[in-house]
């Protein structure tokens, strides 16, 4: 009994590794959550039974309800693969389902894939890090833990990129801690929505305007020095375009 | 005339994207660095030119000798690659590159890579955000930039994990830093060395001991509560050994 955990990478089928392909490629039943690319599941032979959980509602409950899934799957089937976006270790909660599956006896294998925190600027033309505007860089997510917000003020790195996931909702309080936290509100922000898809679009703005964007889900927001740089040519959100 | 910059990412060539791939197969000629796997170079065509340009010696003037290379390259060359380690734009300085191509005239392409600060902690079955253990992760390299070295002491967040590229050689006055920040000295360490490949080896340690930890470059430090966990199987590994 054994489960594979794959990462799906930020949207594009062509950015998934190759060991992602051919495990996927050998699933019997794929169980995915809603930011798997559609591109991406075209990839999945005829035969595969494909189960999305991301319209299960709820929080704790639905991750609870997800692993008692994966379990009963691991028993009726040879090859089950937990299929998540980006990174199955970078967010996601991949680690969770490790725990739950070993708990109930049932090996887990996981395939790293490109998480968005870091191939969303890059598609967006901005490297996270680069000499004299970056040293290093800072992931996180703007969503509450156990009812605990991140507080961004010990976050105003200046000497660091900090790139916020699923920061859409909250980027006017975080953009205020990290004013206080000591960063200047003319720091460059780059929003980048729908990240390796057909409709990807990037926002350019600055932290005293970020709250004022007119900005939707999903998205990577970018923060620091390296956001006003634009190094990716057009051509490939173009192929993006033609390969979607 | 083009460049297309591709990450290799963290040395095994299954773990390429699938995009990666494409592109290296149609390559007239690549120009690589020390940190791509010879697993990785095996994937190009016979026909294919090689150039390796890790064994250039010195700074910033070996950089501009690779963007005058690259130049050339592309002046003479239908379809030339830059094959770098990990990520184009995740320290590796292809943001750089990607100036200097594009002052000369030349228009270029950026295929993203994993970058080993996620993929090393994960083959390691360390996750590098993990609830309740972990809301972030920053990524930094211990090297000095312009003479001048990270502060570790404001990366002392307790909070978020701390992944450092290049760390071993400083590795005592980093952790001495980040103490001094505030980190205790029992905060979880995994160090891993030679990430995705068949001689891949995690050593385990706490942050008070880092300093006399017998290590060896070129290896990925795990700072944080995460470092303590061991969620990949050993299956993994043996997979890779099989496939190196």
């Amino acid at each position: 009994m054994s489960v594979v955990l794959v990462g799906a990478g930020p949207g594009a089928a062509d950015l998934l590794t190759l060991r992602a392909a051919a495990v996927l490629a050998a699933a019997d039943v794929v169980v995915h959550d809603r930011l798997v690319g559609d591109d991406v599941l075209k990839l999945l032979a005829d035969r595969t039974l494909r189960i999305d959980v991301g319209k299960i509602p709820g929080g704790g409950d639905s991750q609870h309800a997800i692993n008692e899934l994966l379990i009963d799957l691991a028993r009726d089937y040879e090859c089950v693969v937990r299929l998540k976006g980006g990174d199955p270790f970078v967010f996601g909660r991949g680690g969770e389902e490790v725990v739950a599956l070993r708990a109930a006896g049932i090996d887990v294998e996981v395939v790293p894939g490109l998480s968005s925190a870091f191939s969303a600027p890059l598609l967006a033309g901005v490297p996270v890090t680069h000499r004299g505007l970056s040293r290093g860089v800072c992931v996180v997510t703007a969503v509450a833990e156990g009812g605990v917000e991140v507080d961004f003020r010990s976050l105003a790195l200046p000497e660091l990129t900090l790139v916020v996931l699923m920061g859409v909702a909250r980027r006017a309080s975080m953009a205020a801690q990290l004013c206080e936290g000591g960063l200047s509100r003319a720091t460059p922000v780059a929003v980048v929505e729908r990240a390796a898809t057909s409709s990807q679009r990037v926002l350019r703005t600055v932290l005293g305007e970020l709250a004022e964007a007119d900005v939707s889900s999903p998205a990577v927001i970018v923060i620091g020095a390296v956001a006003a740089l634009e190094l990716a040519s057009a051509q490939i959100a173009a192929q993006l375009g033609a390969s979607a």
